[in-house]
């Protein structure tokens, strides 16, 4: 796009939206993400989108234009699904973040898409629900993006992905039309799920606008018990116990050993004396007491060191290890993560495998898993160089984090269980699920953005 | 269609599928479903399927003649979505009813479309885990076909609809073209989420040939409490503070007078005599017990008459009067179950309403309920007349159901919370969606199905 078509297509802008902003600092913003991944060039302007009319009439311009536009939350995605570069139009949505209702009756809230996860869960509190769908990132991540994305979480073990906690959607099409999706009833079975469609779309099939989500009863108590393993091996057996005595928790994390050094240099604690790797399990509800007893009872029987909170407060600070992770790996250098998810009864297969790429590319990874899901989050760090590509791994990292892909995909599993696809997990979209499937989809996406110019280069 | 071209038609499918009949026994009951719905005319054929080949060869001669297909399972279907008639060719795959795999560790099993749901929980319980999307036909309907309607059932209030228990789908588009969606792990995000948009989709996008499906622990205790109310208001008032006090019940079930008075005609029982309206509230899980406790208190207050089962067997029987409703109102004459969904603070408003319409029109209607979801089950009775044309309801029920799809959308809600829209319904889907919805679900039928061959007439 040249200079002269630029200024036309911000001038159209102006005229139609409340803000737009082209200045380089908030360019630089829009082209990159939690990722660390970085655009090539930077986007031709951002519209910061103060209300629905506002996202129609950007869109209204960019298709005229045909320019492509990526659509923004918090920007705390990890797969590059909101990095925009060298002709591309931003629409933030970060603006529009107020909670336009909260049914306590009902149990529903109806939100913007720039509203805090973690600022929904709050409100909702105040009302003894809560919004179950918690993302590490809640205090910073925003519903728009979690729809985006299909975010999970530490509790959909028990409570279900984001997709399970939204009823109904606004969408702005590519090409201005604002729809509705679902309903705010608990069930609804009228037409195709257009809903379901959506999240999870990474902003390529329309953006979302406006949220109808399902709040659930916030459980009367929630408690915990952590272990220590000397093995691996031993861990993964725990988690199995858990779920082969049909227990369940509505938390079960794993943290293998160099997560936890990190954790000891960053915050000077000691948890890597305990073990090779940590589990960390929750029960919630009315019976959390007899029930996180039952799995204490099952994660100890193998265990090197064992406790369990006697109420709220103690059972919070176990879980302490598990939110310094990563900061704590942050801390260390560059890093990129992962997010495979594999058939739980593949976990300690494949927390040994990644150990055993690791090493053969001398490659540092961190591994935690929400252990319940099957999902692993290898974490692949490295020291910093001048001669690094800002969002791209060196060589034997890249190496490693490949075969990690391969793994994933060997083992019955997923190179993507909760974070996206994005622009950094393209080439393992076809060996997952194959051509037709995303032959179809082009033919869906096709049919809903027929300009092509929601997020290119995004997902399938 | 000639004569001469359905011999060609017949022609071509005997070469290529393993049982294809013509017999006039087997293209009558393929002209119907349980709504009662018949359709004009015979269709031409019906391939028995028995394997995924099968059903990949009849698409693709349906596809050489353009010819239309009607997918068809167990033919339970509430709404005619399974109703073929003149110029049909019918693909029934109730003969591929093979449970292929339940793996009790992964809590994951692989089906076949025509296995029926009550067979699949009953192998699920043999390993300690249960399927848990219960329609109330649950022991005569297949889940393919539960996967077309994403039917729901009664302990969905607490562990969801059929669309949360599906992790993968094996779908034949309408070329013959096999794709597979969705993954058997608990997480996943590559793509565009296609299990859910086919989950409910009225077999209008592809025919389901394999499922695989997301088993659940079986709950070691289920405990039942049941109460009668002096009015609709109170029974509903009772079910608005199990919710408020934040209880999760399992189930939650609204039956009126008119029911009651049905099942005492069929059964011999005197349920009429309690009250003008019975609640069934059940808990499960490691805290049934206190659960119950804290629910029966809550339904008390205001009943007229209470019981509570103090173990499995007495629960169970609290329990007999909701299964005894609809085979009581069956044996009372003609009938036409409607399936509308509110927000739960209407519930009590809805009976009354459905009530005050039933009157003034003279018309029978017995209304039960999931109350917990707010799905209402009006269910319009009348006396057969050598007039009635077969599937369709006289002039005063049609008024009166009429007015209750519109009541629905009135109160925020839908015109089918869990049977479908199939051909019974499709005048209300524009008014409940709008017609956007409408023409963006048709652009996705074109991208999947551009012949327009898959059960055309149905759904959106």
């Amino acid at each position: 796009m040249t200079t002269e078509s630029q200024l036309s297509l911000v001038d159209d802008l102006d005229a139609s939206v409340s803000e737009v902003v082209t200045d380089e600092l908030s360019l630089l913003a829009a082209s990159t993400d939690r990722s660390g991944s970085v655009a090539a060039g930077l986007p031709l302007a951002v519209v910061r989108a103060h209300s629905v009319e506002d996202v129609q009439a950007a869109m209204r311009v960019a298709s005229a234009h045909r320019v492509p536009v990526v659509p923004r939350g918090a920007g705390t995605g990890l797969a590059g699904g909101a990095v925009a570069g060298t002709g591309h139009l931003v629409v933030d949505l970060s603006a529009m973040d107020r909670i336009l209702e909260l049914d306590p009756v009902d149990e529903v809230a109806v939100v913007e898409p720039g509203v805090l996860n973690a600022r929904l869960d709050a409100a909702a509190a105040e009302v003894g629900l809560r919004y179950a769908p918690d993302p590490a990132s809640a205090a910073i991540c925003s519903i728009g993006g979690n729809v985006a994305t299909n975010a999970g979480g530490l509790r959909c073990v028990k409570y279900g992905v984001t997709r399970e906690a939204v009823l109904g959607l606004d969408v702005v099409l590519a090409d201005g039309t604002l729809i509705h999706t679902g309903r705010r009833t608990m069930k609804g079975v009228a037409g195709l799920d257009l809903t379901a469609l959506f999240v999870g779309s990474e902003g390529t099939l329309g953006i979302v606008v406006g949220a109808t989500l399902r709040l659930k009863p916030r459980p009367v108590s929630t408690l915990t018990a952590s272990a220590a393993y000397a093995s691996v091996a031993a861990a993964a057996r725990a988690c199995a116990e858990i779920a082969a005595a049909r227990r369940l928790p509505s938390m079960l994390e794993f943290i293998d050993r160099r997560c936890l050094e990190a954790v000891d240099r960053f915050a000077g604690t000691s948890y890597s004396e305990r073990g090779d790797a940590l589990v960390i399990a929750q029960a919630d509800g009315p019976a959390a007491a007899t029930e996180i007893e039952a799995i204490a009872a099952i994660v100890g029987k193998e265990a090197t060191w064992i406790e369990q909170g006697v109420d709220e407060e103690s059972s919070d600070r176990l879980v302490e290890a598990r939110r310094q992770v990563l900061p704590a790996i942050e801390a260390e250098g560059s890093w990129f993560i992962e997010d495979i998810c594999v058939p739980r009864s593949r976990l300690a297969e494949a927390v040994d495998r990644i150990s055993e790429i690791s090493q053969r590319h001398g490659v540092r990874t961190y591994t935690l898993a929400h252990a319940g899901d099957g999902n692993l989050h290898p974490v692949i760090g490295w020291n910093p160089s001048p001669d690094d590509v800002p969002g791209v791994m060196p060589p034997a990292e890249t190496l490693a984090g490949d075969e990690i892909f391969a793994l994933a995909i060997e083992l019955g599993g997923t190179t993507t269980g909760e974070h996206g696809v994005g622009r950094l997990k393209r080439k393992w979209l076809e060996p997952e699920i194959g051509a037709d499937s995303i032959d179809l989809q082009h033919r869906i996406k096709a049919a809903l953005d027929p300009l092509g110019i929601l997020n290119p280069g995004v997902g399938f």
